[in-house]
């Protein structure tokens, strides 16, 4: 391709979904150069036709087709994008809608705004709350609050115990504490008092140490903590003593938070709270 | 209907986003009673047939059919749920691959994990910093690095700073802090010294004064801080502040973090960083 391709993601609500959903459909694309816009709250007719004249005059400017990949519940609006030659069009609701209510053998509703708002506030707060909990159990700052733990992460500093406690938090309402493994900790190379009486509680984050070094570098450029060496000794002393008591972990090398939390709800079979 | 609906949500990935969307999907249908299951990491032949047997299971225990939404790359685990009798199949991959390889002129990879790992280290690492950024800058700790921030959240105590710094750096990798109006600050009625410099920066939240009472009640039951007079106070003197200053704002009281994140990035015409 010698030229950059267009693509919008329009929403009426926040986004993110039709983001998330668009980059992987396009990541499957090798070597093509894309300008994306993510348009959020796209929720009336004037928004909408602010944005179809953006996308009428890029499509001129680059004679190129505009992609635009949209989830609108209203299908008046989702209309507008529809039948322009200039313009491929691929929208959630108007696909998916029709095979779900033959599913149901019911009509939708097509109202928006219904998910992702407040709808269900004590829910919602049991989230905050849940953010609330990683914040103030983050770093092992104290341990009485232990026992109302879903989980608690274990791993040496900077293996990415914070946010993936707090992406536990914001996304699934997890109560997510976490304990660093200290010098002292790796020293005796056997659980932690403070974390002992919560065996079934714990999850291990293991990271490969050369990652761990430039991570621990950007922090404290030439120190012992960010020494490679170091860094190998603190990775596979906490490596040996999750083997020897057991305690299911994963390495954060190549892993997001995204990837991490999924995998560690999983693993400890916790469900989303509420 | 007088029988719950099973559908289950598959992905070779978090599964976050097909959950979303299936979620957004299944919200406009009023009274289904449904039992969602989220199956993240579906990536092999086993696996595969691993959830298809539960499905199994439980369509000839329901005798209804199981809803199945998924996202999988890979065209032989999706065709595995594909043509069956007890099974509605709606697939992303599937269903807006073809569209697009013609929009594109291009056959795409289907390579499954493109995407949520961590595909460019130095981006990852980006939005990691931009969480330890939140935590730093957390409630007016420090002001030192007010001058690095993309922006700063002021409002009362409770009006829902942190969670929304936290997620505008988990998500947009945007440098977030925040700034508590404190009594002190409402009774001058004017900017606070400390972030008097950084008016541009400025995003003011606000919030109900009786949601804010009862979220301030959970903390500190029967207090001053929780009274509803006391709060419908602050609230009234931060939002004569915001207007005096000309600060952008919006109220907390029926937004989720996630809204709260897009609708500021948008009012504030900020980019997702790198």
């Amino acid at each position: 391709m010698d030229c950059k391709r267009t693509v919008f993601f329009i929403s009426d609500r926040t986004g993110v979904t039709v983001e998330n959903l668009g980059h992987s459909l396009l990541n499957q694309f090798e070597g093509v150069a894309l300008d994306c816009f993510t348009v959020p709250f796209v929720d009336s007719v004037e928004r909408s036709h602010a944005v179809l004249n953006k996308i009428n005059i890029i499509a001129s400017l680059t004679q190129q087709q505009v992609i635009v990949i949209s989830s609108l519940v209203n299908p008046e609006l989702r209309a507008l994008f529809d039948h322009h030659d200039h313009i491929v069009h691929m929208d959630f609701f108007s696909t998916f809608m029709p095979p779900l209510e033959q599913a149901l053998n019911m009509r939708a509703r097509m109202i928006a705004g219904l998910t992702h708002g407040i709808a269900d506030e004590r829910r919602y707060d049991e989230r905050m709350e849940a953010v609330n909990f990683a914040l103030s159990n983050d770093d092992g700052i104290t341990e009485k609050n232990y026992h109302a733990a879903d989980i608690i992460l274990i791993g040496v500093s900077r293996s990415g115990k914070t946010p993936t406690c707090l992406y536990l938090a914001l996304q699934y309402g997890i109560l997510a504490a976490n304990y660093p493994l200290t010098q002292d900790d790796l020293d005796h190379n056997q659980i932690p008092k403070m974390i002992a009486p919560y065996r079934d509680k714990l999850f291990g984050l293991t990271i490969d140490y050369k990652r761990l070094s430039r991570i621990r570098e950007e922090r404290r450029p030439h120190s012992k903590y960010a020494n490679p060496l170091n860094c190998d000794f603190e990775v596979r002393t906490a490596e040996s003593l999750f083997k020897r008591y057991n305690i299911p972990n994963l390495s954060t090398t190549n892993r997001s938070v995204e990837e991490l939390a999924a995998a560690i709800m999983q693993m400890k079979n916790l469900s989303r709270r509420s």
